[in-house]
Formats: structure tokens, sequence, C-alpha cells
């Protein structure tokens, strides 16, 4: 394949999201949202109501998940667009996706790596489990805000080129 | 941006994946899916109990979601691993995301693009919306199989470059 995996968890990968999430919720919603200390996530758990999911490929692979309680979704929604929109309405998950596509572009940007984002899908719906894949680390950082809680969840790995001398 | 958009839908990249998830099915699991029409999805409707999804991004950009109902999932899993897995178990979420990567992978194939695919994400629960991007068509097939129904639900987009005569 060319390629050596390197499994541990990278802080050079996490970092980004928390500057990233501070700086998007701060400038699109002016919510400043409070990120607590990363922890590793060992099993799928419950996740909140309203989750944005965006995959990350080439040098980066894996995905980035936020996801929150349906109180703050709808606060910080109305706070983006400026109109109080029902979780029904497809506007509402079109504005969910596009604060997660901010959220990843500005971490992406950070990595210094080659890597690209796909367009992001919205689950809506309580009691469900988002799952990643196994030899992925998840690493889950809670955040609070003035309007209600949510969950950054990343599960991505850098792929490490092998260098011509290892060949 | 040197690229112009294609918003219609293409059956170029449509017609892959139902060839691809039969051929994937059928190959690894041993059920051979029957699949019916494509036909466009207006609205985020509920989608089945257990999904896989998984991102496109390159000259092709959107999701590719592989919904099951439960029961049918539960079985796909068992003929595709030998072993009666409950969806808590972690192996079950792995299991689904693999036949969907599997299902996109073959499918990419015959693009003939240059397109990267995420990992795939596992949502399990019942009474869930998954939505996506507006500005892009969503297709969902339905599949019937003995031992149960899923959807294949298309969300993609080709990117076109502009030719250099047309700038």
């Amino acid at each position: 394949m060319g390629e050596s995996e390197q499994l541990e968890l990278n802080p050079r990968l996490i970092v980004p999201f928390v500057t990233s999430v501070e700086r998007v919720f701060s400038t699109m919603t002016g919510v400043r949202p409070k990120a607590a200390k990363p922890r590793l996530k060992a099993e799928p758990a419950p996740s909140y109501d309203v989750s944005g999911i965006i995959g990350f490929s080439g040098e980066v692979i894996g995905s980035l998940v936020v996801s929150f309680l349906e109180d703050a979704a709808v606060s910080l929604v109305a706070a983006f667009t400026g109109e109080q929109i029902a979780p029904e309405d497809p506007v509402f998950a079109d504005a969910i996706g596009e604060l997660c596509n901010m959220i990843a572009g500005n971490a992406k940007k950070d990595f210094g790596l080659q890597t690209n984002i796909t367009i992001p899908n919205v689950v809506i719906g309580p009691d469900r489990r988002i799952g990643w894949r196994h030899d992925v680390p998840c690493v889950a950082i809670p955040c609070t805000t003035d309007v209600g809680d949510f969950v950054i969840e990343i599960s991505i790995k850098q792929l490490t080129p092998v260098a011509q001398g290892d060949m």
C-alpha cells in the first residue's frame, strides 16, 4: 500500500478542533462554547438528539460528529440564521450541517496535511448510537454553552506515507 | 473556484450502486438483494433502524447511506461474519460499516473519476431522520431480501472542472 498507519492519538489532530469550535460558534452565533478536556471514548455511547457528521479522507482519515441536545441545536441555529427554525424544517439540517462544515474546514487548515472533507450528513432523533471504526481512536470533547450542551467526537488518524529510504 | 457544478442527477453515478449492492451482498453474505427502481427523495424521511454512512470527496462529492431494518441487519451481519452478533456489540457496527465500505468502494471504481471515500460511521436507533445538503439530489433505492428490507440513499454529484477553452 506504500503507507504505514499510525494508531496512537495525535494531539496535532485534536487541538485544531478545540480552537475551531470556539472560533466558529463565537463568530457565527455569538455563543461562546466552553470546551472540557478531551477524553477517549471507549464504546459507542448514546449521542445527543441532533448530530452533524463529516468525513475526512486523504492524509487524514476518519470523521467528525458534532452532537447537540435539541434545545441547544434550536438556539444555536436561531442565532446562526437569525430565524427560529423547527428541527422538522429541512433548513434546520442545512444550518447544522453548515456549522459542522465550518468546524471541520477550520480545523483541517491547522493539520498542515492534504485532507479532504465531505459534505455533511445530519442525523435527527433521540436514542441513537453513532459508531466508528475500531482501529481508529475516538476522542470526545464535551462543550457547554449558555443555551445548552453539545459534544464533539473526533475519530481520525493520520496516514503516514512510507519515506523512500524505508522501502 | 475553477469548477462549475452539475445539479442534475447523473445516472452514471447511480447505476454503479445498483450493480455494487447486488455484487457485494451476493458475494459476502450469500443473500441476493432485489433492487427496486431508484426514486428521488424529496425530504429527509425516517430511515430504518441501522444505517451506515460513507462520504465521497474529490471529483464526486456527497454521501451514501445504507439503512437496514434491524432484523435484516442482524441476519446480514450473521451471514457476513458467520456469527450471531447483537447490535449492542461494537463488532456489529464494524460489520455494517465494512459492508457499506465495500458497496461504496465497488461503486466508485465504475465512476471513472478521481474520488475518495471516507471510513464509515454507523448510526443505530429507531425514529431517526438522516438529512443531506439541499443542493445535492438524493436518490433512494429500496432493496428487498429474503431476510428483510434495506434502502440505499445516494446523495452525490459530480464536480465538473471547467475546460480550458471555456475560460
